[in-house]
């Protein structure tokens, strides 16, 4: 039998930049960046798309963004900026995908050209996942609007949609060409999604950064009444850790079960679900971290002060920590954790669960013990 | 201005295996690798999707696959085969490629199990497509039956469909798990196929490999007639040259504009999006290859006798060399032509088309001389 071997490596880079008032023409970051990729043998193109709840709360957007872009030498802005709605509905609306990979094709989107997403981490997975498709993937920007998505989601390499009631069922990985955090942004979120988006950073600090999780402790109420300092800080700091474990992890495109950065998700992918997303991510999240946290504690892994702070931290954010859905519902098994299959099933493979060590060290089960589990689930309702 | 620069390398590797017999029990080239994968832990999973223009040559298929697999340690076999027409239609129909994401998803198929597809390019492309888009891309595996997909488009990283009559506009860059080549499906091939296939070869080595293209005008006659230890070879070497290339080549992704291994395509795809796909991909490529031989000749980069070796080559694999399209249609310019455009535009960036310096070596422009092109469609007519 005649064999012959592929074997290749594929570079992927990009910057991430923290700016303010991104579309104010003193501000050069984003047009330095174009005109950086600029060719004089040709016009490259930008397609914007745009989150209708950021345009809500700043109407001029549209056309600061129209007459800023217009003057970035080498490129052309297409005749249109698309404005959708924002918010994860967007992810459960095929023909929403399709009529921005058409827009790629009308307004001639090559792979020399830019697909720029503007608005939360809903649209943004809408964006990437419409540019990765189209020519076998077209570049993208990202410019996240939310806490969420600068500090996790519009930093990492995923995209997707939903699919017939799946989380994300729908995607790929494709890592941007670079990413613009605009603080002035975050000013004119819903308390909820201020708050909801702190959770990330809870997460990685828990798992990877004891020093930031006590910094989060200290600010866990000013955070929480809006202070912008502090917040740009939680998001550079919780950035930072999650591209260093993308890039310095081993797996940046997770063909492992490993996925230390999922920690307290797998519940909270469920409850999202089940809740029809009423359950903002992050708030799903704080419930999935206090479970496991908790279960963490049961296991013996973690001490109960341990356990104290944690539950400390995500109530001083003002965030759930507890849902009714976690229990068992007239006798029958809780619709949450019936769901660690399908959560298996989505990274395929053997069951892994991320716990926690201690606060700043995650490490990795492959079983569940589920009279443990309701006992945590029991412990959460206690201590909300 | 604070920056967060990431950058990694993702390395893929696949190995394409050159058998006969592929579902033989006494064949273990599958079985072998499959159970190289197996983990101990936990089952994974195999769906088979398979081309009924293969299936309606080989009727015991079904069967023999389902034997086969059923006994692969470590692996459970999806209760349902699936068989879809073969052909360049299955790349025009989006409900299939969601019918294919279903049954990913209804047979849980996760990112350590496997999609395997069976069939011409078309299926593979389809197949392929459907599996890096589901669950961020499910592995699969490649059982290319025809002679173009187990010389190119099987062994390479594509996949793609066709949208709104745009070839391969949605798509992604895919590796696949491994590929294997089983000589014993060409046998039942149409004579159209068996011919076609051939010119991905007359490609590649007038590109890059001047003794491949003299050994194939020695082999030309025979190796239409069906000369199967030597169409063995050509597949060997030309899918060898093409993994070379993506594996060796700098861009495997294809993130530049140079793209040597599509000599003779930019009329190709225009020519089989115009005759709705009753030319033959090879067919196409084979008057696209007449074509730019020509005009590379007219702009005195090679000589006639070369111009003649070429022409006379694809003759004698009886392909054609002309197209009725190709020429002004009542004064108004050849659709084929105006396709140039389009061409660059699925490209990105500046025109760039290869031409040949030599037998044995492309060479790029980045203009063509619209006169000079219907010269050599001229030419090209007058030489069937
Ligand atoms: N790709 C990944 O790696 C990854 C990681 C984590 C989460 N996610 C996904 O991100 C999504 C959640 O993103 P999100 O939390 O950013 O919420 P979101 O995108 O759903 O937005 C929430 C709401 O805020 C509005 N909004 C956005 N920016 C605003 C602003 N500046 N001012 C006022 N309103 C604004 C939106 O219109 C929307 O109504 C989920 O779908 C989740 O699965 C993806
Ligand atoms: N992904 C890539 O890199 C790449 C490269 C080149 C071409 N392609 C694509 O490949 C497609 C063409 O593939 P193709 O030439 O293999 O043809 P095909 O897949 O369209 O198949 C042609 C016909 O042969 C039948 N068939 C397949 N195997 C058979 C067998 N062993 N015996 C009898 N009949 C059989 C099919 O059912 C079909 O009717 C095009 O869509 C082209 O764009 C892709
Ligand atoms: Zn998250
Ligand atoms: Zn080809």
């Amino acid at each position: 039998m005649e064999y012959i071997q592929q074997n290749f490596n594929v570079n992927f880079s990009y910057g991430v930049f923290f700016s303010s008032n991104l579309f104010d023409p003193a501000n050069t970051c984003l047009s330095s960046f174009l005109e950086s990729k600029a060719e004089p043998a040709f016009q490259k193109k930008l397609l914007v798309i745009l989150d209708g709840g950021v345009v809500a709360h700043h109407t001029n957007l549209p056309q600061q963004i129209t007459s800023y872009l217009q003057t970035v030498r080498g490129f052309q802005l297409a005749p249109e900026i698309i404005t959708i709605s924002g918010g994860e509905s967007v992810k459960n609306d095929l023909p929403l995908l399709f009529s921005l990979v058409d827009a790629i094709d009308k307004y001639g989107i090559d792979r020399h050209s830019y697909v720029i997403g503007i608005g939360g981490g809903s649209l943004l997975d809408l964006v990437g996942f419409a540019a990765a498709v189209s020519h076998r993937g077209v570049k993208h920007i990202r410019i996240p609007t939310t806490v969420l998505s600068q500090n996790d989601s519009g930093v990492g390499v995923k995209n997707g949609v939903n699919y017939k009631g799946k989380k994300n069922f729908l995607g790929s990985f494709a890592p941007p060409a670079a990413v613009f955090n605009d603080a002035v942004f975050l000013t004119t979120l819903d308390t909820r999604d201020w708050r909801s988006g702190m959770v990330e950073a809870v997460k990685v600090a828990l798992i990877k950064d004891a020093p930031f999780f006590t910094w989060m402790e200290e600010k866990a109420v000013t955070l929480t009444a809006g202070d912008m300092p502090a917040m740009k800080e939680l998001i550079y700091r919780c950035a930072a850790l999650h591209m260093q474990h993308i890039g310095g992890g081993g797996d940046p495109f997770e063909s492992g079960s490993s996925r230390p950065l999922d920690f307290g998700h797998w519940s909270a992918h469920k409850l999202e679900q089940l809740t029809n997303f009423e359950l903002r991510h992050g708030e799903a999240v704080s419930i999935g971290i206090a479970l496991d946290s908790v279960y963490s504690f049961l296991l013996g892994w973690i001490d109960e002060s341990a356990m104290q702070r944690i539950l400390t931290v995500l109530k001083n954010m003002q965030l759930p920590i507890w849902h009714p859905l976690l229990e068992m519902q007239d006798g029958k098994p809780s619709p949450v954790i019936v769901g660690l299959e399908e959560f298996r099933e989505h990274l395929g493979g053997q069951l892994t669960i991320s716990l926690l060590r201690a606060i700043g060290k995650g490490e990795e089960v492959h079983h569940i013990d589920l009279d443990l589990l309701y006992k945590a689930v029991t412990i959460c309702k206690n201590n909300q």
